[in-house]
């Protein structure tokens, strides 16, 4: 019904998350009142990420052969945090709590979704561990993401290095009343010795 | 954080609607999974929304001078619908029930908005009324819809037009327990003899 480019634009729109043919309509009656200038920056924004890609050392995405971690003089490069995502370095990093280096799994090992070992970002870890004192696996705390973490524990202490996990308790302002048992159990068992002990 | 040209385009996505800075994020992420044969093809697809433009007519959107309904020689050249936006005309064909023309006002009436009658795309309707038996009203049926509506009424009575407008009662699968009252109301004060009466 729409004019042919209109159908079009709406029908490549869905391909986002979440958007369905009646969002992406409405997606381009937006895209209908930029004007033409705008319109065409974002289309060059859209080739611009042609250009990306993974890093060649930990994978997080970037424009360069390495990514702005890899790059860094000022990282600390005796440890990596394992993340799966490469949402979650950044998450990381906004706290400005770790000045390491990063790998990015791009994924979780999952039986369910057929995600194996040999499909995450692996090979290129074993690679770098010359000279790194700790690996912090930050995969989530989820089924999967524990799975991953402990198939990392393994294979990871077999080469002889240090390697954590990010701690698991109640998040700031958690009430006990609304935490789930295992969170509960969890922020129990890993109790700390107050500060002025 | 991450990569200039990520940055970038999510940045101009969050003009769509409802979308912030973490749904255009993830929209990008979706963008980085494509091809880049994808990707430009998404590209291409909103430049090419720069042809669209609004029937010199009637205002639905089209590519060629006058929009398919105005250049169409099957539809019934008596009738006009006016209502407020293109989706609203499209909603009207999916129903295969109406064959005359259209005419899209591009909004309505609102103080609070400071959308007034000058705002709309009126005077193109003024021009088109020879021939013209009846004009069937079809605004949304809000505040704002309603006093679009009064005023059409108003301007094209005084121009000799028969003007009618969609009717209002309950829709179909509704209850009356959840009806609000001044759907009932309407439902009530319209209500048609049986068609076995």
């Amino acid at each position: 019904m729409f004019p042919e480019s209109f159908e079009k634009t709406a029908k490549l729109l869905e391909v986002l998350p979440g958007v369905g043919a009646k969002t992406a309509q409405r997606y381009v009656f937006t895209l209908m009142k930029m004007s033409d200038e705008e319109r065409n920056t974002l289309a060059d924004a859209l080739r611009g990420l042609n250009d990306l890609h993974a890093c060649s050392c930990c994978g997080f995405l970037t424009a360069e052969e390495k990514c702005l971690f890899c790059n860094s003089e000022e990282r600390d490069r005796t440890r990596i945090m394992v993340v799966s995502y490469d949402q979650d370095a950044v998450a990381v990093e906004r706290t400005d709590s770790y000045h390491g280096l990063y790998h990015i799994l791009k994924g979780v090992i999952s039986s369910t979704k057929g995600v194996y070992p040999e499909d995450l970002n692996l090979d290129s870890l074993f690679k770098r561990l010359d000279g790194i004192r700790e690996v912090i696996i930050a995969t989530p705390f989820t089924v999967e993401g524990e799975m991953t973490a402990m198939y990392l524990d393994r294979v990871l202490k077999d080469k002889g290095v240090l390697v954590t996990r990010l701690a698991q308790g109640l998040p700031m302002g958690a009430s006990l009343d609304y935490a789930d048992d295992w969170t509960l159990t969890n922020a129990l068992n890993n109790r700390k010795g107050m500060t002025n002990d």
